[in-house]
């Protein structure tokens, strides 16, 4: 199954000098996933730096029936970027596709090549006096292509939408080697079926994604942030209601967490500081933002927050005094998933629910999670205003990680099953990858499932695009 | 061609007593577009009361071979719910299936069947203490299986987004009587392929929606409204840039009209009043909105127009002092479309441009239009904030009516080729229907284009959806 090396030189022939690896130790990153779970093989991987050298690739992928795995910034969490073990597929780096193709400030459309990292897209939009407001964690690495393909969310949704939702248009390589060219720089245009949205989220197994056209908004001019300790995720929901209506779409992140996860992050990073006098059970990190300034949007979030008190939904809320000390507030909130590494085992839950149905799911789940390991840890935060809850699940103390680990299946179907009744996705921003085929394929409503199996046959006849993936 | 009596009786049988109308009168309003543009004919009409009739239906349109035009509120412009003339073809209203399946005020999320109208899903929002933003002058008749078919757009678009922005999950009815069931209600879900978007914009054409899960959003406490009168759309485009800097996601509308179209409104409504005491070459409605109050809202927008002011981007500026006062403003808006019809023939264009280029578009497709019909006036209005415009063109004064709409096709190629220069599109926000199936067919990339069609002969093999429109 390994390629063989004279397959290996057309396909190298087809990019530039020096963009087509072999050499093992360069390829060694691009074989396993950063946090190892998810190791592939292969001796290929092609830098291609245009369009039309990708248009070749697959080409050739189609007439020699070989299989391509497009690859991003290799920050993926369901192994969609990593090649099986067989040594037959060749990896499709896009990370030399990397040109800011247009930036149009008064438009509020950025054109991007699919390897610009999401951190230079944001960079390029604030350089113009704009935001592209998409965050996560992984941004200095992710690339852009990669970050559509997944469908992405990140702390901002709340406000602006996942990645779907800031997209107006694709370059799109076809399994064929055709090139759809469909970036379109206009927020308005019902030219027919709306193409964009199949690659969006397909993980690269319907095309591969090599260009752009993004959505610009106008930058705040100053935001506020604060964090609040409370009792309940009920309590966190009615906090959420209050601060909607009271700040609309000025309210850019309102972030959920359990207090475990909150102490990992202060046990685990010297450098932060618990902001409260005591602990609570809950938390929720509230970002506003306001186009005319940070007074603005601190009066209005303290307004809010002060309503909160007094109406008892929250024990205390501590605005930060400095962007500095918004910042550590941040760190406390992205250093959860890290910080989970220091306590042991970790089986991961990327769900979304109703969120009418979190609180019950908090309850009901809880008891399922000790029904499979008990004293397990349960390490839940994640951005309550769209639902999506990181429900990662911690070794008991002292226990062995690998046992534990081996329930990773078990504990996972315990979990889903409590997400399913109440109308929830086990699939919410991370994808689907290699992780959660089995699980699409048995849950997923049988229409909707055959209908994606026929456009997946329609689009990738012979099957050469990322195999294995999503499917 | 036309229906075999023993097919309708077939067919008629699917459906409830009553529901399948045969009845030349009750059947005529169903067989003209509203404006008499777009004919068809047709013997029958099927009034399903649920998914599962409508599943029946598409089943015995497979086995019998029959064409389906499913039809909403009638509104459409591009004749998308018009059956054909061959009498062979039958209707399927989906106004009984009108009902309000869910609200949850707190989840922002409101499910409802294909049937109800905007409007009712608009007050159904509004009772609940929640805004469903999407507007149309239609929306008593629209219902929400045609908004969603034709992804329509309206005067929200601007910080709401089009309907494919508001709805998270469909339920539809495919060509073989599957019904897929998508309602999702979750903000964030990536559980495989996108299906909900092949749909939306679709115009009947891939499946048919029985019912959608639309987002809500908390209601704005209160909003302003102003005229401002300028002297080019250069100027409009500044003024755009600087409001929703200031104003960010509260600046809600942004309506650009040229002189004639505002003029014309004012002309033949007489209960209109000028807010000017001079004239403009070119007006602007703009609308801001706020979480907390009027107030609040007319000193952001008083702020904006005042600095628009002394930077000269506007020769004046008239803010509504009242809410009645308001709604004479978006009433010479919504009535600019209407007014057009007592100045004799208009030929439309529903075109959206990248912002920046719609001064030179503007100049060039004058002449462009004077080429085609010497003395043709421009009655130029629309969604500036979205680059989308109705480039509408009425007859010469005192020219022939009929001889003037003769050109159509001569004066749409005119004005569409200027729209291609500058990357825009010939369909903005009402769908391709029969209308732009040519054009579609002739312009848009052929890569696209065969995507299309065999994305069509995937889901519809037998043709049997909506035939002869779209594609």
């Amino acid at each position: 199954m390994a390629l063989e090396p004279e397959l290996v030189a057309r396909f190298a022939g087809l990019v530039g000098p020096g963009n087509a690896v072999t050499d093992p130790d360069r390829l060694a990153p691009h074989l396993v996933e950063w946090r190892g779970l998810y190791r592939g093989r292969t001796s290929l991987m092609l830098q291609p730096e245009t369009a039309a050298e990708v248009s070749a690739i697959m080409a050739l992928a189609g007439r020699t029936r070989t299989a391509i795995v497009p690859q991003g910034g290799n920050t993926g969490l369901v192994g969609g970027q990593i090649p099986d073990g067989s040594g037959g597929q060749i990896i499709l780096s896009l990370s030399r596709m990397d040109a800011i193709r247009n930036v149009d400030a008064a438009g509020g459309i950025i054109t991007v090549e699919a390897g610009a990292t999401l951190q230079a897209v944001q960079d390029t939009a604030d350089a113009a006096d704009r935001l592209f407001p998409l965050s996560l964690a992984s941004q200095a690495s992710a690339q852009i292509g990669g970050v559509l393909s997944t469908n992405a969310g990140g702390t901002t949704a709340l406000a602006f939408g996942v990645a779907r939702d800031l997209c107006l248009g694709l370059e799109v390589v076809l399994a064929s080697g055709e090139i759809l060219h469909g970036l379109r720089s206009l927020k308005k245009d019902n030219r027919g079926y709306d193409l964009r949205n199949l690659f969006i989220g397909a993980e690269g197994t319907l095309g591969i994604i090599t260009a752009a056209s993004l959505k610009l908004f106008p930058k705040p001019r100053g935001t506020a942030t604060a964090f609040a300790g409370l009792a309940s995720p009920a309590r966190a929901l009615e906090l959420l209601t209050l601060a909607q209506s009271r700040l609309g779409a000025s309210l850019t992140s309102f972030e959920l967490s359990a207090a475990l996860p909150f102490q990992f992050a202060l046990r685990h990073m010297p450098a932060l500081r618990d902001p409260f006098a005591r602990s609570y059970p809950w938390y929720v990190l509230l970002e506003a933002s306001s186009p005319v300034g940070a007074a603005q949007a601190q009066s209005a979030l303290a307004a809010v927050l002060e309503d909160a008190l007094a109406a008892e939904l929250i024990g205390d809320a501590v605005p930060a005094a400095s962007d500095a000390q918004a910042r550590a507030f941040w760190a406390i909130r992205e250093g959860m998933s890290e910080a989970q590494k220091h306590e042991g085992g970790s089986i991961k839950h990327d769900i979304s629910l109703p969120l009418a149905a979190i609180p019950q799911f908090m309850d009901e789940a809880a008891l399922a999670v000790q029904s499979v390991v008990p004293g397990a840890r349960i390490a839940c935060f994640g951005h309550l205003g769209d639902g999506n809850l990181h429900y990662n699940v911690s070794q008991p103390v002292g226990a062995d990680k690998a046992s534990f680990l081996a329930r990773w299946a078990d504990m996972n179907d315990a979990v889903h099953a409590v997400v399913s009744r109440h109308g929830g996705s086990f699939s919410a921003e991370h994808g689907i990858g290699v992780l959660k085929r089995d699980i699409l394929a048995r849950s997923l409503d049988p229409v909707a499932l055959a209908t994606m199996r026929s456009l997946k046959n329609l689009l990738d006849p012979l099957g050469i695009l990322n195999p294995g993936k999503v499917l």
